[in-house]
């Protein structure tokens, strides 16, 4: 016998993403991958984190053992409201975050706490897979804002924010996923006079903020808010260690206004109770002992010469054939093909034969929740050598 | 300004827990708690643990530090399979089960997967009320089937099953948090039969079961589907390593028919992509090491002196204002005042009498979802000493 029992409507709305379809290729022997959204294990920082985990057992055993509050484990807490405040967010208190379990789980809760089926809510185009499918599952009608070199383009934002009367708005703005644009200074005050204007919440989700390249980007979103009186009424801040320390840890954190963390920890007590106090009281510990500068610096510097490397490579190898800007951080390029000189300018039919040469990426189009740019790819330099991103391009070239 | 953006409609189903209230109250100085629902963490094997994160960390860094496949480590899974087994859970391979963080999880993976707003689904009355909670945040409209000393009744769970046709039959069969009610052999069968002629799922949560004091229990609904031909498709079984190792790790799992967990995964993706690798690579280490047994043994012994302790002093200094049946498993008393003497047989007013004495429990009512029994308490004897357990009931029976 099949199993028998209907699933929930709300599956309906989600699909199976033809990008994992993509990644069953990827065991083929000799592949390079730029395929990956994730960071190079190479650089995880070992020893860093056995000493955190070994101090947590010793000091502390009973709690990172035990079951732990939903809103977090308060030490955690208190050292990510210490690393905010190092990262220029002024303000933020131990009590005005809580933990999650990655910053995915922030986003289920917000899906959870706000989204009514039928509910707009206002997305990037391009942006992350699974924020679209994540929000689709509580019914969200998605928006798309359109983004260019600076990010998302507020114009646009305001016409669809007064046509469509979104739940919330849902931004990357500092190295996003796949766009790796960067919200622009002047944009970023805007968005935050929006949401007073207007009365909408904004998501301002940062996984990617901390690395990068050369200058600091602008200031978030919410160090920025201490300057537009009662934006912070209307911002939500999504924080994450999984980029820089270890996505294994799972540890995520979102800064809100608090009404809305008290529903989301009611909702968050029902989805898994709290996040892992082992996991918790290790990154406390890691935090507390002083070593995140190095390890970021350590981070920044091998990210930036890959990004550099791949820069330089798909210039000279693929010339007037793709479009892209040189990202400034994250770990990501996202890129245009031109069609010029009768080359192909489909990015899935570009995927198909590049595995065939050996070499790996993601499509741009099923970033898009509608109207796909088929032209376009996402590129990651993260995990990749200097040495093997230069062969990589160089097969890119010959699947051109 | 306050928040202004409204909440989901889904969030209407819900309330704040009366529990939580009761938990405030318990920072008292001096005051013995029964009201716990959680192991005790004197009894972490922190050794053993501390052993597995540097085993983990040492072979396999770079997995149980990066991102993980969302259905779980795969040495995790392997590990649990062979733990199921061990415990007369035959034919569940690796790929039958999927990694959740903590059971809760689970719960809500099925809410997400299967519950549409509006679907029955039948609980046991008094059931666990994250339960209660999660399944209505999906929507759920939940139906009691009435419990006695040998769990659920059978007769008039098949006769809710004819007249509500519900999703899901969701049982706690071992040592039920808060009943800590033991089904019967008879009755499981029963259960397995029901669900094959009615074509009714059912979800067996099980995270007592390993704490049982004398004779084993019955086998599990998922070692006795072995026995009821077609049962093996109706059915889902929930286990958890937080209530014998450690909570903390956030380690739980679901196993069930394939396109159940399909879908699961899926959702699981969008709710926190992965359980913490972290603590999957620690779970799984410290079982292939061959702790386990060990580790059982020593919180059975603990548990069942202090089950027997509660139930001597419960018996000569309450007589018959209490009734109760002398638990055989788990963490918990489930009584009733039974009036007798003319002394309160209200649970919620002795609870606050209770704490002016200095000793705390949780009132039962709460955890039927209609027509509770007022006349309920739980008493958690798991993380009091023998003693305090004695001290804990004296005052019991001055506030009574």
């Amino acid at each position: 016998m099949p199993f028998t029992t209907p699933f929930a409507d709300r599956l309906n709305n989600v699909e199976t993403s033809a990008i994992r379809e993509l990644f069953k290729l990827l065991g083929k022997p000799g592949i390079i991958s730029f395929a990956g959204g994730f960071p190079d294990s190479a650089l995880f920082d070992v020893d860093g984190i056995r000493e955190a985990v070994n101090a947590a057992l010793t000091e502390e055993a009973g709690a990172a053992l035990q079951y732990g509050a939903t809103e977090g484990y308060q030490p955690l807490r208190e050292q990510l409201a210490a690393f905010m405040a190092s990262k220029g967010n002024q303000g933020v208190g131990a009590n005005d975050l809580i933990v999650t379990t990655g910053s995915q789980q922030a986003l289920d809760l917000l899906g959870k706490t706000l989204v009514s089926p039928g509910d707009k809510v206002i997305v990037e185009g391009p942006t992350f897979l699974a924020t679209i499918q994540c929000f689709r599952l509580y019914g969200a009608d998605l928006v798309t804002a359109p983004v260019d070199g600076d990010g998302v383009q507020t114009d646009a934002l305001e016409r669809l924010i007064v046509e469509h009367k979104p739940k919330f708005i849902y931004l990357i703005p500092t190295f996003g996923n796949p766009s790796g644009a960067m919200l622009s200074l002047e944009r970023r005050k805007r968005v935050l006079e929006l949401a007073v204007q207007h009365q909408v919440l904004v998501v301002e989700d940062d996984p990617y903020g901390d690395l990068y390249f050369g200058e600091a980007p602008p200031p978030s979103l919410l160090a920025l808010s201490a300057q537009v009186p009662g934006s912070r009424d209307h911002l939500v801040h999504c924080g994450s260690l999984s980029k820089v320390l270890s996505p294994g840890l799972r540890v995520g954190w979102m800064v809100g206004p608090a009404e809305l963390l008290a529903k989301a920890t009611m909702c968050k007590q029902f989805s898994d109770a709290h996040t892992s106090t082992f996991a918790q009281a290790t990154a406390a510990q890691y935090l507390k002992a002083g070593r995140m500068p190095a390890t970021l610096a350590k981070v920044r510097a091998v990210y930036a010469e890959r990004a550099a490397a791949m820069g330089d490579a798909l210039r000279s190898d693929l010339g007037d054939a793709i479009s892209f800007v040189q990202p400034q951080g994250g770990l990501f390029v996202w890129a245009r093909l031109t069609g010029a000189g009768g080359k192909t300018a489909d990015g899935g039919q570009l995927a198909k034969r590049a595995i065939d040469q050996g070499v790996a990426f993601v499509p741009g189009a099923p970033f898009y929740t509608n109207h796909p740019d088929h032209a376009t790819l996402r590129l990651s330099f993260a995990t990749v050598g200097v040495d093997r991103i230069r062969e990589g391009v160089a097969r890119l070239k010959a699947a051109l």
